[in-house]
């Protein structure tokens, strides 16, 4: 994977939003009907990681490509800080316990990836641990896919000067001030360290588990970008209702 | 509650059809945001129990009704006959693991209400029994809505003549084909005896938890009449965005 520096965080410039949030409807008007024969053919289930910076747009993303379909086919997990419990155990525990069933879409607001970037930030990791974990991530989801998941590992790139002025409307706009956390601004002094670490996640990835990355600055590109990939992934199922 | 059999599976008469599934479409943008709010604030929890005969319309309210909200506040739990660790329990414990947590919407496709139905129409428990699980779910309710979850229960009413269609959809729609089980039929045929077993259900609930019944024969008024309920509930909790 090329520098994560030198690409974009934005829309291409021949995108015209207005366009492409046409676009968006008719996704989600499709992602409503492909999802009812991805849950009756019951034959895969659907893994989607999305990773990112704080404020990278994980929740905005949930929100806005998903609410248009079934809750009933679709779970969302959103892995915090490990729990003293969790931390008992190996890193890929609780995931394992948040695996989807086949027909059902797993959402997973963060994942495994923290395991390999929080501790490496904050010193926790020396290098030959962190390669160590990457590999067992690698296997882990090979094991996955060859047991019928599909696995879409989207990165939500943004800018610095976006995570700056996304942060500032967390503490000024009423209806973003819960989401504002005090070590939101600590971690985002961080900012090159996590690139690096995401440098690695990015680089480190078996061929068969590629990351899509997406230029998040604009939430309209980046919503768009996201339904178009996962349309396409079930589109080219070729899924059929049961007989 | 007065006989079920007395009570219309219809729409009333003064309901228009293209009217209501304009209002749902504005109960469907309401909800997205109510929804939003009420994961912000985290003061409550939110279940809604669905119950309701084979082909009633459980499955399809929730596709309709819901796929209109953030999966991530959202969660579906589907009942199925108990597996043998749950029957080594008793009939709350797998209720009580899929309890929402404040901010969350759950909602229960069937329920615990199971446990007062089936084993009485298959005999599998006497009058006494009936009554004491009854009591035992009651308190149970209580115990849940003093500590801060809101309980809705939407008994969605179908008459006989609908099912019979609905079944016999199952049979020759490619699309709802999957939907199909063997053992439909042979359940059809108790329809007195789960009626009498709903009437109980309905007359033994506490005054606190009322059951709603919803004229469930004409899909796009039973849709409204669920969206609508929920709306107005969240809307009367006057919530805001906390600072």
């Amino acid at each position: 994977m090329k520098d994560i520096n030198d690409i974009s965080t934005q829309a291409p410039d021949n995108i015209i939003k207005s366009d492409t949030n046409e676009e968006l409807l008719k996704l989600r008007q499709q992602l409503f009907i492909l999802q009812n024969i991805f849950y009756a053919e019951s034959k895969h289930a659907l893994l989607i990681i999305l990773q990112g910076m704080d404020t990278s747009g994980k929740d905005g993303t949930i929100r806005h490509v998903f609410s248009c379909i079934n809750p009933q086919g679709c779970i969302v997990k959103s892995f915090k800080t490990p729990t003293e419990e969790e931390k008992l155990h190996d890193f890929l525990w609780r995931i394992y316990a948040n695996l989807p069933e086949k027909r059902m879409i797993q959402i997973f607001n963060r994942s495994h990836y923290e395991d390999i970037l929080f501790p490496v930030v904050h010193g926790l990791l020396d290098k030959k641990e962190v390669q160590e974990r990457h590999e067992m991530i690698n296997r882990f989801e090979e094991h996955l896919q060859k047991s019928g998941t599909i696995i879409l590992k989207f990165y939500l790139h943004i800018s610095k000067e976006e995570q700056h002025k996304r942060l500032e409307k967390r503490v000024t706009n009423p209806e973003k001030k819960w989401k504002y956390n005090s070590g939101d601004k600590k971690e985002a002094k961080k900012w090159d360290d996590y690139i690096n670490a995401y440098q690695n996640v990015l680089d480190g990835c078996g061929k068969n588990n590629p990351w899509i990355v997406v230029p998040a600055d604009e939430k309209w590109y980046r919503n768009y970008l996201v339904a178009n990939t996962i349309v396409e992934t079930l589109e080219n199922l070729k899924m059929k209702y049961p007989k």
